[in-house]
């Protein structure tokens, strides 16, 4: 296997710490966003939509997405369980990762994209000539405001965002609170717990990844 | 158990249809997004997030998002298959349907809900006084476009979106396209795999669901 990565990038995080968590080690190939390496012709053969993270099987399929990717690894090696242990379990940690990723993800994506210069042309992940809008920035940051009130309503009721255990929503929920992080947003004095979960996971050895 | 259901919309259609390919029949509750119950605080109580589709289980856990509802169905009633068989059908079924959301249903959601007058102070889903976009239905609409030029060259080279199996990824098409065509987008003469698939899938008993 091959896993396409690109290190200062929030989205192909989730892949670096899970495979961390999972203590699997495979061979990565840096695809440069800044530049735009993930819009020229060799990347796009690997992924047509032009982003990473991409984990190519020895088939030679390409698995593009976070999540996909994480379920096939895990499929491969299940210990320790990330995504869940029954139907119930698997069902509720899935649910609050597309909390994270819808209400936290998308909002800091639209915050950055349409406030950053070198993304001018860039509002969209994979695409070029997609300009800026730059009150979707406003939107996203207003969103993002939501979701750490709602991510601290969550966290004041377990000491994970699905349940006892760590999971891959933790792994998505911490990589959107650094991705806002760029931005200055930050967990405040009114989100204790956020910030309770936020020192745990962060300290973990993966979250270096 | 108890699903939470709008049968306008095309978020729990995905459920839908998808509960009709297994023959699956689960109590449902109608929640009227027009008039705005999602947002009042009885249906708050079920999801705070006030978007349908939800899943009440009969511990009283509340599953929200299409996805995540759809594999708690297909782990209790795997027969026919709707979401892979092996972990790599299943990696890639994930990523098609993935896809069609990023790609074809935010796309469709930021054309419809930035245009509709109905909805100039909901510009994003279970909220009130998020404003409507302009500039962000154009670039739904453009994204609709490309995602009719990409899904033409995927049903190229294969029967359905993840291979030569209807799977959730097809289901997640069709509300897609049956979205976009609100607005007016639809396939042309230039997707002809497309306009092939679709008379296949919307002719399927599930569709009217």
């Amino acid at each position: 296997m091959k896993f396409y990565d690109c290190s200062m990038a929030p989205s192909p995080r989730r892949v670096r710490i899970f495979l961390a968590e999972k203590g699997v080690k495979i061979d990565t190939v840096q695809v440069d966003l800044m530049s735009g390496e993930n819009l020229k012709p060799e990347f796009l053969k690997i992924n047509p939509r032009g982003i990473v993270p991409v984990l190519q099987l020895d088939d030679g399929t390409c698995i593009d997405e976070a999540v996909p990717i994480c379920r096939y690894i895990e499929e491969l090696h299940p210990d320790p369980p990330l995504m869940g242990t029954d139907a119930r379990s698997r069902a509720v940690i899935a649910m609050r990762t597309r909390h994270m990723e819808w209400d936290g993800f998308l909002s800091a994506a639209e915050a950055f994209r349409n406030s950053t210069p070198a993304f001018a042309d860039r509002g969209i992940p994979g695409q070029v000539g997609v300009k800026a809008i730059p009150a979707l920035a406003e939107r996203g940051r207003a969103g993002l405001a939501r979701f750490f009130d709602n991510l601290e309503k969550t966290l004041a009721q377990s000491q994970f965002i699905a349940g006892d255990r760590y999971t891959i929503a933790d792994i998505t929920g911490l990589c959107v609170v650094d991705f806002a992080g760029w931005m200055k947003i930050q967990p405040t004095d009114s989100h204790p717990n956020v910030q309770r979960w936020y020192r745990s996971v962060s300290s973990r050895p993966s979250a270096a990844a």
